[in-house]
């Protein structure tokens, strides 16, 4: 089969498409023809070596995909059943080994390319703040880098929760957009201090940002919050006040969906399904998809990603 | 009636027996007459000033008692009912008012005194290792400060929940201590570093020393480790690498009992009965008891507590 194969270490511009061998199927598995492969920021980093490839899993990128299933293995899928799919890695490529608990259906009137584009951050939002934090109605959830991939989605979710949604951006023109798909209460961080905003009012905090915002996201988290970091824009070292903490009774929690092992991801699959799906199939939440390109301009793509010039979602069309 | 009385701000010795009113009930309260009142740390705290009263509850000490209902207000208990109270404050007097969610029956073949020595400590340990981090078979549960309060009962719960329990202490003496309690791995932190001897291995830690351990905290813990903060014995503010937490996937919670609405310390009050309560009347957890003191002595009790001098718990009896 055809792939994308990285022929520099660290280089991303030397992403090649290569001809390499077509996955072999392990017990439980099911081999996808893949047509649509979402590109995540993560990929970027590991072309830059900055993500190590858990043990076991592809060395070729991609993190999720949609398409046709080509060969069931031993599990009880069929061969034709078309399929978007939570990957350990591996979508930049015609073919692609899928665990079966990693399957999902493609959402109601959804493309191969819109349902490639929603796989990983619906997995991501819902495991971290649906099931980990337990954001529920009336809650006030603050939500970092509000016009990202991550934040447009979150917000969407939150409002379908029923939570008051708080979002932080750093342009008048991303506030909007976050304004748009819901948001309540829109902080331009360049201009005003969150934590002074939100001071002992947010229930759930989803950050990116990381070292950076840790004291003023322990500032702004109400009694009983629950802070989770998927992301560390800001930097990985910072100072914890526990005493700050132990006043909110707080909790900070820092997560990534890649490193866990097939049971936890086919929990979190099962999970996102039954409370994301009929979200997505009555289009209560949608998803931005930039343009698409097809799968030998995946280096030019993640180019794209590195530029910060994209504001919805690439996704690679094989 | 008759209760302690701190006469004078931030001087512990100046606790003096005086009269004061009998407390009034306010709605879904019982008067209970204390036979037995525990002491705690947080008291010898309170009476310095470090511990600051929640509003609306006594000013006088004491965060449980045992003892008889005296008035049983408009709740659906009975006058000379025998109960063990978790109290937001009032323990060190002749009476309290206590909400009906936070009367707990006395154990099987439990004195006043031993009921009243083993509330605060069931509540705390339960509702942070069972409800919150919700410690399981098989896991590792890491206790700092094995043979202290906190940590003899945790060590009991942890074996009797069939987890594999590391503590750490500062002598032979109390290490053996832990030991006899069913302790499996014993650490002296004065000749070895817990972090190095249980790296990536505690799933559960309950914690009372805060920012000095918490680098090495987050080493120990192990793959969706949840750290649970009840004490700062080390310094409130410490460095959190959030690289390191994400790596583990882990959570860090601070908490604390007293400052809860009564609805929240009601349900904690009923898990810990439901969960703990069967553990003691099976003697399956056990509680030692240094001494017990008459009401007046409240000073002197705490004056040994700041010495450090007792190994089991303090109760004074009224």
């Amino acid at each position: 089969m055809k792939a994308i194969v990285q022929t520099e270490e660290k280089v991303t511009a030397s992403l090649q498409l290569q001809e390499v061998p077509t996955p072999t199927l392990k017990p439980g598995e099911v081999l996808v023809q893949v047509k649509a492969a979402g590109i995540n920021r993560a990929d970027l980093l590991q072309t830059q070596g900055n993500y190590p490839v858990p043990a076991g899993a592809s060395e070729i990128l991609g993190l999720e995909c949609a398409g046709v299933i080509v060969e069931a293995g031993d599990t009880e899928n069929e061969v034709g059943q078309e399929v978007a799919c939570l990957l350990t890695g591996g979508g930049y490529a015609e073919y692609v080994a899928v665990p079966q608990g990693q399957l999902m259906p493609i959402p109601q009137g959804y493309s191969f390319v819109e349902a490639a584009s929603i796989v990983e951050v619906a997995c991501t939002v819902w495991s971290n703040i649906g099931m980990l934090a337990g954001l529920r109605e009336g809650q006030t959830f603050l939500i970092h880098g509000g016009a990202g991939g991550i934040g447009t989605f979150a917000i969407q979710m939150g409002k379908a929760l029923g939570a008051t949604v708080a979002v932080t951006a750093g342009s008048a023109e991303k506030l909007a957009t976050c304004k748009e798909l819901g948001a309540d209460i829109l902080i331009n961080y360049k201009e005003e201090d969150f934590a002074d905003v939100l001071k002992n009012k947010a229930d759930v905090i989803l950050d990116i940002i990381g070292a950076k915002y840790l004291t003023q996201n322990v500032k702004a988290m109400a009694k009983d919050g629950h802070m989770v970091t998927i992301g560390m824009q800001g930097g990985v070292k910072g100072e914890l006040n526990l005493g700050h903490l132990l006043a909110k009774r707080g909790t900070i929690s820092a997560t990534a969906l890649r490193g866990r092992d097939n049971a936890d991801k086919a929990r979190i699959v099962r999970s996102t399904i039954e409370n994301m799906w009929p979200l997505l199939d009555s289009k209560k939440i949608s998803h931005h998809i930039d343009h698409t390109l097809p799968l030998a301009k995946a280096a030019d793509a993640l180019q794209k990603i590195q530029d910060g010039t994209i504001t919805g979602k690439l996704v690679l069309e094989i």
